[in-house]
């Protein structure tokens, strides 16, 4: 067993989070992590109702958290209450500003993760009321920004040891494995966010012919590019890009975005096909470096069990 | 007492190597981390051949190793024989195509260390003969490449199990402190190459004031760029780009390479001559993300010390 104060705090098994990944982390996901002893996200994002509402029904009401992304929840502030009446374990916001939705959460008593991928954000997240600093480097999958997990985890744990003890850490991006779970503790970290690693477990709602791009896929093969967004026609603010999967869609575009913007109707139009369709040719499979490492999918509860034991093993090494 | 690997094959006090810094790391630093149980290098970069030899003087004849700029050395291949001469401890490779060179080196019993930027250039260093591996990550001060420490130390050590398990292992890129150093052993590393933190040592050859700027920055100021090769007119294969420390000139061209080169020479007579005086506003430092973990300058063996308590100290925790 494995006990920090993350464990601690919501009385965890395990100090292992779930990330709150657009689309992919429905309910099922979420729940099966937080039955096993982790804890679950659903993947809240841009914000469907209707959506969010269909994934708490489908966790069964388990304790489960919801994610959303920060600037796109500002568009629709009334989600953080309909999502508050749900009682989650906790509220995970990322991308943005939080400072207009802390005091909300926190009048629910729900504790406010604010993932942050500069020191400059997480003193300002500190500064606002985060109950848990989330330092997301940029190996991540998915949407992040440029410093690096090795650097911003310490960095960050040197800050609120001498700014805001009481706040916790957790440690984002390239953590899939028990390596990496040691490896954050070692950086200062109280626990880790496991995206990509759930990304390909059994309950996360995936194509299956993307995870199979994934799987075969190593760390040299992802790219963190604004292709994915711009063909989604979704305005991300400029700072952010995504880590994805590269394809011959990723290569064609992605050192000519104003190439892409115009055929934009065209290309998103067949990028999404694929993206229902599976096509991993044309959409993109949203993975992290991590992806060298994990070569199966998994139920996400075999996943926990296989990253704590592989930590165990290298924490139990008399090393000295 | 940290045993691993490398302190095996070097009969070493510390799994810890000096990059051999381009200008920075001469003699005198080498010769320090050596003698304090480290294995120094003098930085033999682009291959000035009388700066080495008084580099190789002023190291005393202390066992120390020499790196070089594998694309500079291509241009002046009789370098390598004269530094072989020396019976350098290692010859350490980084940046471009090492096949030219390993035979050589082996032919003169000399170890081979080469430093490789994606799991791909691993791949092929092995394939050519490489005893150890160095897994530079994305945050490493200087020249370098995308990827992240994180996941590219242990996606190299999931390919040197499979594939060469006698060749060694070691994580550059963020490493300055015991916690990087433990947080590198939990991802499979043998050791870690430390760049910056020696960079900030009494024995390196930087101007004061650049030390100044360096020790009071955080690690968001940091950034990757072309802009400082440009400037020194020094024509670098496009894949790589160095991490140096923001400035007023960063910011000025970073987004305008093409403005930089049309003022190229005026603007790189300011840069040259700001070097010299330590004027951290116009020339940069080439340090890494880890420059937000550190915040003095201290002699290399101190800085050995340091690193390996606080390792030996978070190993030695009970986490179960």
């Amino acid at each position: 067993m494995i006990t920090t104060r993350l464990t601690e705090k919501f009385g965890l098994k395990y100090p292992i989070i779930q990330a709150p990944m657009a689309f992919a982390a429905g309910g099922k996901l979420a729940a099966a992590v937080s039955n096993a002893g982790g804890l679950g996200f659903i993947g809240g994002a841009y914000g469907d109702a209707n959506w969010i509402s269909e994934q708490f029904e489908a966790a069964g009401n388990q304790n489960v958290g919801c994610g959303f992304i920060t600037w796109a929840l500002k568009n629709q502030p009334y989600l953080l209450d309909q999502v508050l009446e749900r009682k989650p374990e906790a509220l995970f916001l990322s991308f943005g500003n939080p400072a207009p939705f802390v005091d909300a959460i926190k009048l629910a008593n729900v504790p406010v993760i604010c993932q942050i991928q500069t020191l400059r954000d997480a003193k300002h997240a500190i500064d606002v009321g985060a109950d848990i600093i989330v330092a997301q480097g940029s190996e991540a999958g998915g949407h992040g920004e440029k410093r690096a997990t090795f650097t911003l985890v310490p960095e960050v744990a040197d800050y609120i040891a001498r700014n805001a003890p009481d706040t916790l850490l957790c440690a984002a991006g390239g953590i899939g494995d028990g390596r990496g779970l040691a490896a954050a503790l070692m950086l200062g970290a109280d626990g880790v966010l496991v995206g990509s690693r759930f990304w390909a477990s059994d309950e996360a709602l995936v194509h299956p012919k993307m995870l199979q791009a994934a799987i075969h896929a190593n760390g040299d093969e992802t790219l963190r590019t604004t292709v994915v967004d711009i063909v989604r026609k979704i305005d991300w603010p400029d700072r952010y890009n995504a880590r994805i999967l590269k394809n011959d869609f990723a290569d064609r575009w992605h050192d000519d975005v104003d190439g892409l913007k115009t055929h934009i109707d065209e290309e998103s139009e067949k990028w999404c096909a694929a993206l229902d369709a599976g096509d991993n040719s044309i959409a993109n499979a949203f993975v992290g470096e991590v992806a060298g490492l994990f070569h199966d999918i998994k139920p996400a509860a075999e996943l926990l069990d296989d990253i704590v034991s592989e930590a165990e093993g290298l924490l139990h090494i008399d090393w000295l």
